[in-house]
């Protein structure tokens, strides 16, 4: 039986639920692990949270007081933001303690460097917590699917933006109060743009990506669209033809590099994605040899964040306790290239508001046949006034086509407001 | 760069499905895990699959050419059977070797012994493929759900049973029908009883019961029920009532010990394990910090099989590459008794063909009453002839109530043949 000392930056709900687990199960720890898990100095900026918890005796506002603790093996990072954490953890990695962060920003901007510092120092850094809450997934690519090239990844990933779309598809609610309901809720914040713009789901795929293709990945690189401009109406016409809309993450291996993007997606209802729903998250990975797999679960909260960064802590404890030197991933040795819009194709749904007149079907029509672009289905919803709206399901398509189409619809005239365009996933697996 | 010397016991789908992943990523895996994988000895009973293969150099029948080979770090049994995989299995891990099996039959037997022996010798012993073929589900349970205090295990994973059910549900087949069209294309085997009488699934379940709450669980302590005697009429009284029908294997943690059993099982269809089809796999693991997670891929098959194989194989490796000793997980800490039947509940649909006169409703009702079975909901189906169908759906009751008043209701005289009594799971998650 070993000791095993940690410091913890921040505490959140994520650190409190932290402080929780490991109050309630130091003796299952001790007995199943045989690691005594030791808690000896927490720091965070107000000093309310430790006097709740009972740790006022280990209490300091200073950082320091974790990460220049020469008694400390395994520092938690759950404080948040991106540049105190980089210096914190860099300092805590420095002098050779591991590190455990749910903090997906910090990864996503600075991971690889991190990777690198842990490395030269013997000590190894850890983020399961930083995508899918509690779902396991880093754990799950780095070990068991190693023996797999990774050819694609795909991921609800943001429970407030799941949350939203399904209250607008099942409910009817319209973008702003489904926004205003989930903050109501506290599912999302105030200020909701990192959700409902994508970028919290950007960076866990970017994460997912740097892990599944041996590639570093900038958040920068990733093409990213929010839900912000979708309407019942799409929905609506999602369900109709037996699609359910998701905001996915989405990262493929392309023969040429990686295809990586996060945006609004019709996903046919046969597919696993599509049922997952409210607040649950789920990632979709498909390698060479285990063909299609999905991990579910609670993609936030405390508990379950709390339960991937202490998974993570066990894990490094033990490597600590048994002085195990854990070789560190390999970083970016495939190192392939970010592949953009010029060179990619999906299948898409386009909904034109048109004038109910003669021509303009054919004209749209017409459109789509002179860029090669091969239509699946299309119907023509009843004209409501003088308009009326084609819906359009494509076949596999250069994104380029698609994109010039939309420019040649607005030119042609025929348009009466802006088309909606939206990626579509069959269900075929 | 290290290199680690493997030996194969067993050339069958599985052993060749390693041997591919293995000339196939030979490059990657020294790229991304730093560690040379070289195949220096196999064997198996006939030399065809060795010859086609290419590998007629390395082999012999004889197993000792791997198990007492001391230029072998990690052997590989992939043979099946228990007897003489277990004297092999032994045999390589006295002699310091570590063994990774797909094994489910040998671990759900010796996995105790085995663990016990491994740690005694510094050697290592895993078994990711013996569980839900390519799922990582082993994996994640020893270590990222390490966190949480398990509360309860629940599978669907036998792909055969989950096929032939699909097949009745989706097309009226009829259970011998769909037995024989799961024979001809390969899903069962001429003698389907490990598949249809639910022993495959009994041995799952147990393996992942001894890892989810450390306790050793012996194969004959798993209450097992098949699907042999699943009618169409009680999966079409299944999809009325919002039900999809799996043969389930369930464990759960409860207040005196662990309940464990696989059986048919009507699942709410809003439940993630209901829309879980044909040969696919899927095991929700609820833990008390994580809440709902579930695990879903192919859960049989050469390349997926094969695929956690290898990702054991680069674990186990890595270990012995770089001089790791892992501390063994610590077995049966918890020590839990196995319950029976006298101390659980469950909700139950129990399907009554009776005379259709009155006062059959009645007396069913009353028996139900007596025994204080509380009744959630019940249809009476349209009478054909003289007969009707009374069905029930319980609320929880005591298993062994519902027992009782099944032999009660045969007693009564009411019943015009067998009832059917099936175990109900809802949605709510």
């Amino acid at each position: 039986m070993k000791i095993i000392n940690i410091g913890i930056l921040g505490l959140g709900v994520v650190g409190s639920g932290v402080v929780r687990i490991l109050q309630n199960h130091h003796g299952d720890f001790l007995r199943d692990q045989e690691i005594d898990l030791r808690l000896i100095a927490v720091s965070s900026r107000r000093d309310t949270q430790a006097r709740e918890l009972g740790l006022l005796d280990i209490y300091s506002p200073d950082t320091a007081s974790v990460t220049a603790n020469p008694r400390i093996d395994v520092v938690l990072e759950l404080m948040g933001g991106i540049d105190k954490a980089y210096e914190c953890v860099k300092a805590a990695l420095e002098s050779g303690k591991s590190v455990v962060t749910a903090n997906k920003a910090l990864i996503a901007t600075h991971g690889r460097e991190l990777m690198r510092l842990a490395g030269e120092h013997a000590a190894e850094i850890a983020f399961e917590a930083s995508v899918g809450g509690g779902i396991p997934i880093i754990g799950p690519l780095r070990h068991t699917l190693a023996s797999n090239r990774i050819l694609s990844v795909m991921g609800i990933v943001n429970g407030t933006t799941n949350y939203m779309l399904g209250r607008m598809s099942d409910h009817g609610l319209d973008y702003a109060s489904a926004l205003a309901e989930a903050q109501a809720l506290g599912y999302a914040e105030a200020d909701p743009t990192a959700d409902v713009e994508g970028l919290d789901a950007a960076a866990k795929i970017a994460i997912l990506s740097m892990i599944a293709f041996n590639t570093d990945i900038r958040l920068d690189q990733v093409k990213t669209e929010g839900i912000s401009k979708i309407t019942t109406t799409d929905i609506q016409a999602a369900a109709e033809a037996g699609y359910t809309l998701k905001l996915l993450a989405i990262a493929q291996r392309q023969p040429t590099g990686i295809d990586i993007r996060v945006h609004p997606t019709m996903i046919k209802r046969s597919h696993p994605l599509a049922s997952v729903s409210g607040v649950f998250n789920a990632i979709y990975v498909v390698g060479d040899a285990v063909g299609e797999t999905m991990f579910y679960g609670r993609g936030a909260g405390a508990d379950p964040t709390a339960s991937s960064v202490v998974g993570d802590l066990i894990e490094l404890a033990r490597h600590r306790a048994y002085q195990e030197t854990i070789a560190q991933p390999v970083w970016d040795t495939e190192g392939l290239p970010i592949l953009d819009d010029s060179v990619l194709e999906s299948t898409f749904y386009l909904r034109l508001p048109v004038m109910d007149k003669p021509g303009t079907l054919a004209a749209s029509a017409t459109i789509f046949a002179d860029l090669g672009i091969s239509i699946a289905s299309m119907v023509q919803h009843a004209a409501t006034g003088q308009e009326a709206e084609l819906i359009y399901f494509t076949h596999q398509a250069p994104v380029a086509a698609v994109m010039t189409a939309l420019d040649r619809l607005i030119i042609s005239g025929i348009l009466t407001s802006p088309a909606s365009c939206i990626y579509t996933i069959a269900g075929d697996h």
